[in-house]
């Protein structure tokens, strides 16, 4: 089972503080533990971690690589894991591009020298500062010769969505690479992010874990397919992480529709938009919708839009509402569990993933 | 068959002008058609309005009672229509509560003398200024002695989603005269509102078209049940339109999964939310997404949020993508015909809609 989310806690800030350059390590060390990260605007009303599971010194899980292999990895049934920045992912939000930088730097290196070289079931994400796409795309360079570094990852709150050509650069960097750009949501309405959900900002953390964290997905998929960035990038695959999955039939429908009544905007798109979507895009499936025992008619809506070639599992350890794997495999179709579980994210990540299945 | 969603286009703007009251006429005459509005931030590529009908007096259709008389009334299937206004239901995001104010007035009393004296088979829309609720409420009990006023209508762009506080006046209002909330998406974007789709301003019409107009009809939805309105006041009904219907199962699963969830953060929602939403809340078909022959597993996806109790006929006339009744009559499920068409809209504005069946 290859888990495409998992997310690696900052449990010792002092050892993280080493990994930054030291021109700036005294500036992050000021900001404390938030190392001055944009704030967030809603709180979890219990806890944002998982409670079930026993708090080693103290700190949430997932803060160690011992964690990593205790909760997810020995005896239990995922064989792979990959590493995506927790709160950091929103350095792009940050105000300085600089700092934000420096801070991408810092947490490529620190990935890999205490999480990879540590446990070799595990790959990682690229940290890019997608505000400066031009020092994004050098990053990303710098990083992708260390074969572990598996995808770019990018964060669901931006500026504007991800077809802008600003941000061009960034999956231009990815293409030479031979690396897809992950796209997970959070950071909507933080730093300089716009807001989610498309009404100005929502009052509770129950909106934005409803809307907000799928409006952002839906708007970069849109925005990308719409673009061409596709047509530009034929090499390109890009993975949309934790906004759901639910939506996209209908979503796509939508594009569809809107393509083939709407055509003079857009004549750079010569394809069916989901056509595009299925060949080029993946989605991880946390989480995947609970449907009140409707689960029959959620994978038929997803065959709609591809499933199950287009899903990927992600159990987005070590979050409260993360999906315990055991869980997903007894809730899948029999038939979707070796795509889902395996062979989806085997084909997505290509030889990159060093996978040589048992 | 009942049509909730005509829109009465501003033909004659000297004319509209003399509806405005006399210490702002100048001003708003200054502004020229668009009538001091906020400035769209996407154009249609080909046009806003229906290309296969012939303009009459070089004027878009829907400009005369006629024009609506003609395209959907006469020897057609329409027997009973309610205009919402076009354009102007972006007065609310004008910097200027004082002219939105003006302008509200102006078209209730010009919907009023201009359109449903001249035809009895015409229902309409209570505009106001939702940037300010107090007086956006002094319009509404203005309004509603006149029983052809069957419904409040608010705009989908906003500053915040409409389940804030700061709007409750207007709900409050609008539940003490008897009549429903309709918010119709549009707007997003423009003026005081918020930016579309959950990653700042799209590029293309086509993506505005996609996820921004569904989008701020989402947040609604979410938003008012999230703040407990419907426990607030428990006979408001509100009517969503133009958003779109194929997201809803998806969205309502988020929800009422999230509600389980985090109970301790909205602790005055007894109710699963998606019940909530079925007894108190109404979609309307205009625009039913189309499917790729897939109509069969869309119904089956409506039907699990509640229709086709939930949904209300409507055609969208005079606008580029509006759905032809004769059409949607052959595109329903047999049995879901009347509720559609006719009963759940007559259900749903009661005994105000003065509709006796033939």
């Amino acid at each position: 089972m290859i888990d495409c989310d998992i997310h690696p806690q900052i449990g010792d800030v002092d050892m993280f503080l080493d990994y930054v350059e030291p021109g700036q390590r005294e500036w992050f060390r000021a900001q404390g533990v938030e190392l001055g990260l944009p704030g967030y605007l809603w709180s979890h009303p219990v806890s944002w971690f998982r409670e079930d599971i026993e708090r080693r010194d103290g700190r949430p899980p997932g803060s160690t690589v011992e964690d990593v292999r205790l909760d997810l990895l020995d005896g239990r049934s995922v064989d792979l894991g990959v590493l995506n920045a927790d709160e950091p992912i929103t350095l792009s939000l940050m105000t300085s591009p600089y700092r934000a930088a420096a801070l991408a730097r810092a947490h490529n290196d620190w990935l890999r020298e205490r999480w990879l070289d540590a446990e070799p079931r595990l790959r990682a994400a690229i940290l890019c500062p997608a505000q400066d796409a031009e020092a994004a795309a050098a990053e990303i360079h710098r990083v992708a010769a260390d074969e572990r570094f598996v995808h770019v990852l990018l964060c669901g709150g931006a500026e504007r969505p991800y077809g802008d050509p600003r941000y061009l650069p960034i999956f231009e960097a990815a293409v030479e690479c031979g690396l897809p750009v992950a796209i997970h949501s959070g950071g909507e309405g933080m730093g300089i992010a716009a807001p989610p959900g498309g009404a100005g900002p929502p009052t509770f953390y129950v909106e934005w874990h409803t809307l907000g964290s799928a409006g952002s997905i839906m708007a970069h998929l849109v925005s990308l397919l719409c673009h061409g960035v596709f047509e530009r990038f034929p090499s390109l695959k890009v993975l949309l992480l934790e906004g759901g999955v639910a939506w996209l039939p209908g979503i796509l429908w939508r594009l569809d529709t809107n393509w083939r009544g709407l055509r003079a905007e857009t004549p750079w798109l010569e394809r069916k938009p989901s056509e595009v979507a299925s060949e080029h895009v993946r989605f991880t499936t946390q989480p995947l919708e609970h449907t009140d025992r409707r689960d029959e008619l959620l994978f038929e809506m997803l065959e709609a839009a591809g499933a199950p070639s287009i899903l990927c599992f992600a159990s987005d350890y070590p979050h409260w509402d993360s999906d315990d794997p055991e869980f997903m495999l007894k809730r899948l179709p029999a038939e979707w569990r070796d795509p889902v579980l395996h062979a989806n994210a085997a084909a997505f990540y290509g030889e990159r993933l060093g996978l040589v299945r048992a």
